[in-house]
């Protein structure tokens, strides 16, 4: 799964590193940052997949999040804020809606795993980041399709998901991974430059200073990070 | 959630007489019987929803069944022999992608209940249709959202899932569905008429004539149902 930003390209490269063959799959789902999508394909391109699926879908149908909706992205926040409260840029089951149709692809392709990118360090106020909701996905996995009930279950691999964003960074970085293709921003201008100062650009801006590594992006505004 | 089949078009009637404001929710997802939408938008109007959504999603993108890529509908099959197999119609992952989504909707609408029209005996091939399947997927909505984190999960109602088609048919028709406004057919003509031949449309005939019902549809070619 390839969203275009820094945890799903660092999960592709964990992945062709160990072995597999990867299909990588992206969803344009009425995301504000919509422009993500051509970061994911410029990723699939640079790491090499056997095919990129972009499933088109409509979360604005349902909205109730800052990036499905018409409510405004917050900007300027302690990026430590995010681990204590669920933010508005929280959309309603997306991991599910996504893990589902990963979990189609990979019945058809009978594919042995699913590699997401989510970290329950940074975005623990997503209830959807949690180890104990990725296990119960793949139990659910189990019983949904034929190959599960087969004996042939796929598995959900989840590399990143204790590892800080400094962390991640750094193993990206020993892979080779080029992150200046990747764009985290939750509320980029219409020409695709990243606004810097969301939560996402945040967490982007620190895990990079405290990795020591240069950070490829160029922000629109640079708001401190606290 | 609503197909515009017979089994969903209960399910709504059983929610709505057990007192619950309806919200509808279909999926374009690239079926061969795509026009069974028209039936949902019938069925939704007739018994009287709150709002009815339309997801359009691809499953065509993945292929791997019948309904969703280029592979013959099976005809003239016995009934029964669904019940031992998983046959070619089965989507992968398709009632996992489509509870995903009425997840999304539930949490944005804070609903109480989700009610699919799944059945374990008619279609007892499908993995998805099953109760500890239905379960699982209680258990990781109470994960995934967070209405469930806050102890307000929302519950997966599966009226249907142990009756035969002749119960559903008398329960619904005892609720004043009107089942001439539904659409069984996997297979139907390019005018929307059902083929008469499918494994659905069997059911839906021996279900009717063991319910003691006269069956409303007009089919384009009527094989005996054995």
């Amino acid at each position: 799964m390839l969203s275009g930003g820094v945890d799903s390209a660092t999960a592709l490269a964990l992945a062709i590193e160990q072995g597999f063959v990867a299909y990588a799959l992206s969803f344009r789902y009425g995301q504000r940052h919509g422009i993500e999508i051509e970061a994911a394909r410029k990723v699939a391109a640079h790491l090499g997949v056997e095919a990129h699926a972009i499933q088109e879908i409509d979360l604005r149908l349902f909205g109730g999040s800052a990036l499905t909706a018409d409510i405004a992205v917050p900007k300027d926040r302690d990026p430590r804020a995010m681990a204590s409260e669920i933010p508005v840029t929280y959309v309603p089951a997306r991991n599910t809606i996504f893990l589902s149709f990963a979990l189609a692809w990979a019945e058809v392709l009978e594919a042995d795993a699913i590699f997401i990118g989510v970290n329950a360090l940074d975005y623990s106020g997503y209830p959807d980041c949690r180890p104990d909701y990725i296990a119960a996905f793949e139990k659910l996995a189990a019983l949904a399709t034929k190959a599960g009930i087969e004996g042939r279950p796929v598995s959900i691999r989840t590399p990143l998901i204790d590892r800080t964003k400094a962390e991640i960074l750094k193993m990206g970085a020993d892979l080779g991974v080029d992150y200046g293709l990747t764009l985290s921003c939750y509320d980029p201008t219409p020409e695709g430059q990243a606004c810097g100062r969301c939560d996402s650009c945040r967490l982007r801006r620190q895990g990079f200073a405290e990795a020591g590594l240069s950070d490829p992006t160029v922000y629109a505004d640079l708001a401190e990070v606290t």
